[in-house]
């Protein structure tokens, strides 16, 4: 918790604010050993980042006075990340990866490969995927929140929504054996597909590449999702 | 498991071998759901990758008919990996990414800001690491260990260690704030650098620039361990 993430509810006024979820109150006292003086980060969400003093912390609450908030967030990366439903642990840490790097847009997709109980998982539950959110940008410092969408059926998302993401986008799609290596360093703005651990089947990747995605690959290894994720967000941008 | 790694034990003669531990039986048969007759991916420890099938698989063993094993392991990463110390889940996490995108030299390093108790951890155990590699070299289709040593002074690392390193080596040393930002897509040879939770300290800092290391970034986000390690090989090469 790099940076204490305050909700709307979480403002009294705008020189005070207080925390009172288990999860954060612990952290303060167990992680960052926080006393009364200290000063910390504080964001507020979807807006800016500044300093706030810890006025009191107790059980049941942890109080600060607002300092100037006029730090702006850090950059977003301008991709829209469609993901392949991993498995739930897979999944929450996938979640954590992408929004610490900067990823303000998430689809997740079915195929073939995706087992059908994953779309059944509690993780899936939006507040479960709210909080993997929330931790990824507590740990990056920044305070703009991802969102998150669900494609459940493999066709309709190629015909019906991918078209429109393609628009003003450049398709590009992580599969082993493509022709092209990833690109490195670009500044426009991209969607990017990355399949589920078995890859997408080839009759999903001839849909994809008709429907305007250049196939990229990083190289001969088999990565994690998770790993590989990370790895193509940081080679692209 | 997306190569099974046969160590010298498992190699009966050169057209057979049977896989006896726990674990890979249980995955061969729960995730694999392998039966008599299945092609799969092997590689001889250290060596070459083919093909075999699977002539019995029962509770205490499974036994390969081995085809011709001609495949070379993927190409590794020209890179020396120094990583203070994380905490050791994050430990074994780093390590699997690490192994799986191509590292071959580890060095876990103290610095002020590693507690102490880490190098009391189990996880550091020789076999607890060995099967952290074991565990990357299986994702990514790997045979080759990598080495992994332990450096629990700062002081002698910088001053005994680290000159050697930088001999052959460009020596990069990933801390936030650094002027320069990561270069990409390099294919020399480099000691990379990378501090704990909360940074190298500042005379840690200047003592590696002293010793020769550039200071890079990854950008103004905050990343874990695991994510800035797999973010900066990715950059990197």
């Amino acid at each position: 918790m790099n940076l204490i993430l305050l909700a709307p509810d979480d403002i009294e006024h705008d020189q005070l604010a207080c925390v009172r979820d288990p999860r954060r109150l612990r952290h303060l006292k167990e992680v960052h050993r926080a006393r009364v003086g200290d000063s910390m980060t504080l964001g507020i969400a979807g807006g800016s980042i500044g300093r706030g003093e810890l006025l009191a912390l107790d059980e049941h609450e942890a109080r600060f006075a607002l300092g100037a908030m006029d730090t702006l967030p850090p950059p977003p990366l301008p991709v829209h990340l469609v993901l392949a439903l991993p498995r739930p642990r897979m999944l929450a840490r996938s979640l954590e990866h992408a929004t610490a790097l900067g990823v303000k847009a998430i689809t997740l997709l079915h195929s073939q490969r995706v087992e059908k109980s994953y779309w059944q998982s509690p993780e899936l539950a939006p507040d479960k995927i709210q909080t993997h959110l929330v931790l990824g940008l507590e740990q990056a410092r920044d305070t703009v929140m991802p969102t998150v969408s669900l494609a459940k059926g493999f066709r309709p998302f190629v015909e019906d929504r991918l078209p429109e993401l393609l628009e003003a986008r450049r398709g590009l799609l992580a599969h082993p054996e493509m022709a092209q290596a990833c690109p490195r360093g670009l500044e426009e703005p991209v969607a990017l597909l990355v399949g589920p651990e078995g890859g997408f089947i080839p009759f999903e990747v001839e849909r994809l590449i008709e429907a305007g995605c250049e196939g990229i690959h990083l190289g001969p290894r088999i990565l994690r999702v998770e790993t590989a994720v990370t790895a193509l967000l940081a080679r692209l941008f």
